[in-house]
């Protein structure tokens, strides 16, 4: 948040090369080939700090390179590819963090790959180059990092097929990284990827020019690789973004050509970007790049997808965008049920924007301030530092708590035993939870569904998920949390039966507080007025009101009884005065706090 | 509905072929260009009635054919593309109906087509044919209905590019076509579209056998058109469609192959379709299909989607299937909006489907029971039968009218004059339209969002639009409508003002019922017992409830007042008892009436 976009740049940046494998000592790949020299392409920006703590590693999507921001002099002023989220100030601050980016394994930019050349034959590999996995590429990137000297990551980063490559280092190396933000991608490709995939590969195999991938540079299989690029590129778009970008608009003619020649803008813009891709990528490379991550599937890997984090420490990251149906907002909610399913350290924000799933690359502002932010409190967790989690909320402009009662989070935390695991159902901007991270040592999660509350919540270090309550939280094993929290929200639920019981499941005690329905004021309203109550606990007129069930004490200790739960405590209250009422407390309480367990 | 889906076949049938246009004077197309002679293939199934009111028009999609039913003897059992649907006792009922369908102009199953050969060269067209559109084609089917004789059809009928077809024809034909029935479909292709139709041309173009379209039959540009299909094929089913059909299955392995052939069961499946297509189809057909499905926009040739619209008077039935990304349920209800926006007849389903674009195929019981059903009304109402309108549902395991109350039915009946235009916001299986259809003649429009209600509605010939009304209606002009009913919906409504301003607009007059929440038991209630109501007329727990919003005639009256809404006629009443309540009605009142407008 407030990080200027339009900052500097890093300026002028050199890919550098280093040989990472000899000949003589070639490198085993997953599907048993082996690989030797491997040169790999680099760039770094920003200082390597004393204690080596501060190192984001970068990992580039299919088409990217080790170019990630600033510009080489030799090219004029033509920026990174991320330019926009990296550099002085910007969302990976370089002067706080040290960047390392590389071409990968099989790339075309400098890096080794089917266009180097085979010292045994002489001549370029071609399909004679080993078929790679996306763990051969972290594999390579890892002997970069040695080849450096670096020994710890702080952050490994990447949208799309850079994700993969961050959830693999995350699962592979444990001990090396400390968090994974993988944005817009998945644990595995499904069977609609892996088609357009395997359409993309048939065109460039079909190319007349393609020679067995043995064409030469004059007369290189530029339809077939064009065809390939122009459906990736249907791919990363949105159909509405496609639509309020072209829609039907002809490009330079009033009336229909009658011919087959392009003549739609979206056709125009999809020959340009297959020509332009042609002129840069290598048909080989393609194969090779989109095979691995045909290929790419943890759970296929390591037995199930949470057998695969169950190897991690690291805090995760994860982020989506609602239009990306590539890799759909579904598959990364997988991802985040795995982690939570093995009690993780994640949080998880579904950013809303029309541009699918090229997104990762288009929505700087809201990604850059959840990185900034995620970046920021986990290299304070990593130096000890007790800001890891902010007590005060930095940003002021978000402030939506109206329906939560600071006399409830006194009592609330009066509940909790330090050093418990606590679960907050509508965390909001996680008052409550960075209160009891402070007070009693708490480790929190948060559950809400505002997009601007879960950036305000990984500003200041508490973990949370972007999800909505009502779905249930399936992932969740039984007694997964010591606490959940359902402060203020039971009755704004459209079923609060399948929700309490699904929160008593996974809490092993369940806090829930609400505002009493039988309280005085509201009898007395009904019966005197004739009209739906308007109390200071239950401010709303009947039409507007987010209160949807309404109830009383009796009724809840009717529901706890129904639905099987034991009430240990409860906590009758008035606003503002926190001592319990304890005459007739279902007249006289206009609020109430409930500690439950399972009976 | 109860249609039996294993009916008996149509039989033997055979493809016939009628010259339509004669060389000599020839069809001057839509570019402006000229072709002659013109040759349809068609079929017809069943026998034309008497008095020629029995005609359906099937149109078919880009790869479909004359052959929609039965088998041809000389190829075996292969049964026609559309069989599930059409034959006696399906539900297109050839024992009822006269049917009709013909390879569309262009195409390569009979009709002409740039395989045909060109009388002036001797030579098959190629690309000397002209570029086609939609309308061209339509009017080639005009021309056939003319030599068959056929002065009124029925119904025209078509999925995906059929659909394109079916309303080119209730466009253009309006003293022809007495209804449409448009499922899968659009009114205008978008971008997305497009773009996929786009790189499959681009994929035939460049495939090294096609030879600026003059290949021969011996080498035609296979790979490419099996790329073009393959394309298709991916936009026809959907992701979770193609997640739970294939997965990451590998085809005959348990491990990678790690090299470039096709392993993943998806991609065999592709293969397959590619293969099979090129077989059957034509690559410069392929060509001339697609772009005539790109330049079909009504909005672009009638001046806009309105005023296309504005033409016809058929009856619509227009269905979508909520997995189809290809033509999608939006671009439906886009259609739905502009028939409702120029008060047409139309009826609407949303069919919940996995299939993809493809349910229009696969979906036979549910698409079966609402095109039989709307078929039968329409030809009901053709032949005056006061039978278009059934009473009496037909159905008796459909009942879901728990929330309406018959004595609510006869005073909101009292309060509409006859023959006025009534709008019912959650119509049930529209026993109260129907009531009043019989009753006062009205014409009736439903609201709902039950699938099987709807088919109930249009299966009893009560026009009826899959929608929820929190969505507004913005499409529906000012004073649309004589009467709205919103009858014991208010409270389950979240945005009742929202809504209530909507049906002010809309309607003339409208109608709301609702239970008293300040009746004198439910105060009763809550201040002897502190808990939420129970009542006859609010039966529910407080947690299981419907009902989300509680307000009393009181607030009702305060509400008008606010939104601006002037009470004709408030009748409280007592369920039961439909003699109006004039003492204290709202602490007696258990329901009310209110007739409103605004002021």
């Amino acid at each position: 948040m407030g990080k200027s976009m339009t900052g500097n740049s890093v300026g002028v940046v050199e890919t550098r090369t280093v040989r990472v494998v000899e000949e003589d000592s070639p490198l085993r790949l997953q599907s048993g080939k082996t690989l030797g020299p491997i040169d790999v392409a680099y760039e770094t920006y920003g200082a390597l700090n004393n204690e080596g703590t501060n190192v984001i590693l970068i990992c580039h999507a299919l088409s990217g390179n080790a170019h990630v921001a600033g510009w080489h002099r030799e090219e004029g002023k033509s920026a990174g590819w991320w330019d926009d989220m990296v550099g002085p100030g910007k969302g990976i601050d370089t002067n706080k963090y040290f960047v390392v980016c590389s071409n990968f394994l099989g790339g075309c930019s400098g890096t080794t790959g089917p266009v180097s050349v085979n010292p045994a034959t002489g001549k370029p590999y071609g399909l004679s180059f080993p078929v790679l996995t996306i763990a051969d590429l972290v594999k390579v990137q890892k002997l970069l990092l040695d080849a450096l000297g670096i020994k710890k990551v702080l952050a490994v980063i990447g949208g799309s097929m850079g994700g993969m490559q961050a959830l693999q280092w995350a699962v592979e190396y444990p001990d090396i990284v400390e968090s994974c933000l993988a944005v817009a991608t998945t644990t595995h490709l499904g069977a609609q990827a892996i088609a357009f995939d395997a359409v993309g590969r048939n065109a460039i195999l079909a190319d007349m020019n393609f020679a067995d991938g043995e064409y030469p540079p004059t007369a290189v299989p530029d339809k077939g690789l064009a065809i390939a690029r122009m459906i990736g590129h249907i791919t990363y778009l949105s159909e509405q973004g496609m639509r309020s970008k072209f829609g039907r608009e002809l490009r330079n003619a009033k009336d229909y050509s009658y011919d087959f020649d392009s003549e739609f803008s979206v056709e125009t813009y999809l020959d340009y970007q297959g020509r332009s891709f042609v002129e840069r990528f290598d048909a080989n490379s393609y194969l090779y790049i989109t095979k691995a991550m045909d290929y790419f599937s943890l759970p296929r890997d390591y037995g199930s997808i949470e057998a695969a984090f169950s190897r991690t420490s690291s805090r995760f990251l994860i982020v989506s965008f609602t239009s990306d149906w590539l890799f759909t907002p579904k598959e990364s909610w997988d991802m985040v049920c795995a982690l939570l399913a093995d009690a993780k350290d994640v949080s998880y924000c579904n950013i809303e924007s029309p541009y699918g799933h090229d997104a990762f690359l288009l929505e700087p502002e809201v990604l850059g301030a959840l990185i900034s932010g995620f970046l920021a409190r986990t290299h304070a967790r990593v130096r000890g530092s007790s800001d890891h989690v902010r007590r005060q909320s930095s940003s002021v402009d978000i402030v939506n708590t109206g329906t939560r009662l600071r006399v409830d989070y006194e009592l609330i935390e009066s509940l909790i035993d330090p050093g418990s695991r606590v679960l907050d159902i509508g965390c909001g901007n996680g008052d409550l939870l960075a209160r009891l991270v402070h007070d009693k040592g708490i480790t929190a999660l948060g559950i809400e569904v505002e997009q601007d509350l879960i950036v305000e919540c990984v500003n200041r270090g508490v973990s949370v998920v972007q999800h909505d309550i009502e779905k249930g939280l399936a992932c969740c094993a039984d007694d997964s949390f010591d606490y959940v929290v359902l402060s203020q929200t039971l009755q704004t639920l459209r079923h609060p039966e399948k929700v309490l019981k699904e929160l008593l499941r996974i809490g092993k005690k369940v806090i829930v507080s609400f505002p009493n329905f039988a309280y005085w004021r509201s009898r007395l309203q009904l019966s005197i007025t004739g009209k739906a109550p308007v109390t200071s606990s239950l401010p709303y007129s009947w039409y507007d009101s987010p209160n949807i069930h309404f109830l009383s004490l009796s009724d809840f200790d009717d529901f706890c009884k129904e639905i099987g739960a034991r009430i240990v405590r409860r906590i009758p209250l008035v606003r503002n005065k926190p001592s319990p009422v304890r005459l007739l407390p279902n007249i006289f309480a206009e609020q109430v706090i409930y500690l439950t367990t399972r009976s």
